[in-house]
């Protein structure tokens, strides 16, 4: 599998294994190297905006001290919601490759399918891809059958 | 004009003073107090996810130690970008009022055009409210005048 989805994968897992929030993890990488991971923090910080996504978008703006990601590639463990969707084009990302599907994300209890209908996305070409889904719902399993996390 | 804008505006004054960002406070009300006040600083802080409406949800999170803001409702001086729009869907915020539409935001420079192209929006009913735009587009043409501003 891709080496930079896994990294997102284990930034997730560390997430849920501390009921930090859902298992979306996420790895910015610029010319082969990683710029930053970030993973879901809702319910640890109780920030609602506080997806895998936009941690990591922080995290890299902070190290590469630019709001501009431009000539950076960005890897999810799960589709981006329209929020973080938006929030990677705000920030001049190339380029979105996520892991798990809207439905899939649905399956776990989330509302992402009810926000898609609200926003409905007319994607630039290519702009997000699809791969890795099968580790991704392992990843999404796990998530499922852990007993003590908060839903939201 | 509505008091709770009055304050958005106020906000978003100080942060085009500061060259924060663009021209857009939020104000985030519950049972008539002013829970969190917020402006873009996506200059000031390099975060290219720090709008106004994110930094006042943020805020009004921490106050009220909950990523649910059920029962708030949210002023804002610009229509919200499907970024933020999703993030006060995600925060469960009752419902939002916004002074300058998209159009006006394009005047002044920003992109929320073509990102609402790319998520087309399919609002509930009632949610998203057009107010005191006059007012509003006093600010907007402050923030235009300005000599010492970043753009982004």
């Amino acid at each position: 599998m891709n080496k930079f989805m896994k990294i997102a994968i284990n930034e997730a897992k560390k997430g849920i294994k501390n009921n930090h929030g859902g298992p979306f993890g996420a790895c910015i990488v610029k010319n082969n190297e990683v710029i930053a991971v970030g993973h879901n923090k809702v319910v640890k910080t109780k920030d609602p905006t506080c997806h895998g996504e936009i941690d990591a978008i922080r995290k890299a703006s902070k190290k590469l001290n630019s709001f501009n990601l431009k000539g950076c590639t960005l890897y999810t463990t799960g589709q981006p919601c329209p929020m973080c969707a938006c929030a990677c084009l705000w920030a001049n990302i190339d380029k979105v490759y996520y892991g798990c599907t809207q439905k899939d994300i649905d399956m776990i209890g989330f509302k992402d399918d009810v926000l898609y209908k609200i926003f409905k996305l007319n994607s630039p070409k290519n702009y997000f891809e699809q791969i890795d889904r099968t580790e991704c719902l392992k990843l999404f399993y796990e998530y499922m059958n852990l007993s003590n996390k908060t839903s939201y």
